[in-house]
């Protein structure tokens, strides 16, 4: 497997294309499509909220009961979410609209939106944006790059990722761009993220590869706590790497699989490191559990914390609250046999043995956890199970983000 | 039932002391002691942490094993919590020693400390200021005052209230006294609270009382959704008022467990309007509810959201970050019913009806939410159960607070 650049338009037979259509922003791009020259199977995952936006009921529809997909068209400012029948009645215009010039099914057209919660979209900007669009499509890498740039919010940078592979002497491309800074902590997905493919698989299976790699990827990142309405993670296959079609869950699903999980992992470290006001980094690594669900509810409840997160603001080793987020995560572990340690390209450091302070350096922990990217490792030693979780700390730029978002 | 003045030492028969004993904290008092003239029968809850301090552990086996409890000593600036098999050392010899000094049982004594994980305490340090407690003690309001005052963290007022009722022609007096401003999300009660009475009750309905109550009080505060390690409320009960004792849950069980509810419900709301870096304390209310748990679990999760706890730092109507929080929080409800309003002294304004937005101005909207006690009330329309949470802004003030709170 091997990293190359570009994002959905890296696979072959993806296209992409971006426009400012004056959804809500000013002097920027809100609006890109992702386009498939031909069909492709999809597979989708979305929000638990309750709360679902109008998008994500579309999406549902489209990738259960559809048997292709082959257009997306995403817009950043307004998530179109609380808005009842309207706004449901505006994805399906939208949808129609794309359909009507691309010359495809209106069922087989994603729509996805971000932004302000409870205003409607303004169609008329949708379907003049669309008319934008479409003759703007491109397979080049540089048309990835501006359709992630199109889909950001409070995101400070695009983000992208793709590899490729080998199936049966066929070079196999996976690409995905995604978006998330704030309101990140999917239980399911994150907020937006496409995945395209050249791989030839069952749909089945498509589905099947995603659903299990998210609760290792974005299910296991968390900015704020704070499950989005609109998390949306797409998968489009399109077959065009002419591999012999993957049926089963043989070796090259499994090459597969290996592939969609370092696109995810990647995009995943990009959102929490662009974290809402982020300065850093910060990995939770969990090891030594007696279960994987024991690992996970550990590790996500250490990656939440506000005190945890400020101290690592602060590159202050405040363990004590790492060990009191294990305390009340609602797992079980006995606190005398925790050891810790903190790690980052400038070292790695012991803080605590058998649940009481290491004998350490204040002053070589400050240095380690200075770095941009930090980890947290526990050893509950129970077992040989474990967990990472992505997050990032809680700075003042978060507070000026989210207190006066909507202005 | 009336509000008077004084804390702790407000029921007959309870004095109070503080000190500076130089545990953590410079220029000023840092341990406090609780003694009641007679013995008392006392009740508690705490943590439900996994990673329990010291002081608990001691605490949870007076409440249980002893009889009686007639003193509580308290430290500020170190939390003795994650200190293994010393810590607990540290907390008989504080019981010896203040038990020696009052001539008291050492299994009377309760003790508690707040402050940072992982440090030792100073034994030297605690054994003078136990020296300088007990000949300061007195019953006046003043000595329950300063007491408040020597608990204090990152507390920027003391926390007192006080309440009189009658039982059969006599007078009964409820008092307490709290800290907490952060780490503060109970799961069984808040960091400190310590609650005195002169009402003559037995042991088993004193902790039936407690019960119940701190799950509509302490459990229902969050200020970061941390729980603490060292989560106490002990409540004291001497007798002294005279009445006939309590021993049924009777009518006048009933003005007692009022009177609970009145000076824990003060208290808490006094923790979240001062949770760390707070400008505002935030109420929500979740009414027409099927269920309790329902309403509870609700309210909890809006009141602990990062996205409106900034919101309201902003005075910003965001309320579509109040529907996603809601929507995320495992209770099943309709999001197409929901009305939503926001309260203050400055008047009341709907802002969500069955759904989506209603016709509102966000002047309005954001002159009512500037006001330093802000209500948020959800209406589901499935039910007549409700419940209230407390807890307070998002601040950049968290997070210079916390980002280096040990330095």
């Amino acid at each position: 497997m091997k990293y190359i650049e570009g994002g959905v338009t890296a696979a072959k037979g993806f296209q992409a294309s971006s426009a400012a259509a004056g959804i809500k922003y000013q002097g920027r791009t809100d609006m890109a499509m992702i386009y498939s020259e031909v069909p492709c199977v999809a597979a989708g995952t979305f929000t638990t909220n309750i709360v679902k936006a109008a998008p994500v009921k579309w999406d549902r529809q489209v990738v259960c009961e559809s048997d292709y997909a082959q257009a997306v068209v995403c817009n950043s400012g307004i998530a179109n979410a609380c808005t009842g029948v309207q706004g449901m009645a505006y994805c399906r215009e939208t949808a129609a609209k794309a359909a009507e010039v691309l010359g495809i099914a209106e069922n087989t057209v994603l729509v996805a939106s971000t932004g302000v919660i409870g205003m409607q979209l303004k169609m008329d900007r949708i379907a003049a944006g669309i008319d934008m669009l479409v003759p703007a499509l491109d397979g080049g890498i540089e048309a990835g790059h501006q359709a992630a740039r199109a889909i950001m919010t409070t995101d400070t940078v695009p983000k992208e990722v793709a590899v490729t592979f080998e199936i049966g002497g066929r070079t196999v491309t996976v690409g995905g761009m995604c978006k998330g800074s704030g309101m990140i902590h999917p239980n399911m997905c994150t907020m937006l993220g496409f995945i395209t493919t050249d791989a030839c698989i069952t749909k089945e299976l498509l589905q099947d590869a995603l659903s299990e790699d998210i609760k290792d990827t974005y299910n296991m990142v968390s900015v704020d706590g704070d499950t989005s309405t609109n998390d949306t993670v797409l998968l489009l296959a399109n077959g065009q790497a002419g591999n012999v079609v993957i049926d089963s869950k043989n070796e090259d699903y499994q090459a597969f699989c290996e592939a969609l999980h370092a696109v995810n992992a990647a995009l995943c470290k990009k959102i929490a490191g662009d974290g809402e006001g982020a300065s850093a980094l910060f990995e939770v690594k969990i090891i030594g559990a007696a279960t994987k669900a024991q690992a996970v509810t550990l590790s996500k409840s250490v990656v939440t914390s506000s005190l945890v997160k400020t101290a690592i603001c602060g590159h202050d080793a405040n363990w004590g609250r790492i060990l009191c987020a294990m305390g009340y995560s609602g797992a079980e572990f006995d606190p005398e046999k925790v050891d810790l340690f903190f790690e980052s390209a400038a070292g790695r450091i012991q803080i605590m043995k058998d649940g009481i302070a290491a004998d350490y350096s204040e002053e070589e922990a400050t240095r380690i956890l200075s770095e941009p990217e930090v980890t947290a490792i526990a050893d509950i030693k129970m077992g040989s199970e474990e967990a990472t979780a992505w997050g990032c700390d809680l700075t003042y730029d978060y507070i000026k983000i989210n207190a006066d978002y909507r202005s």
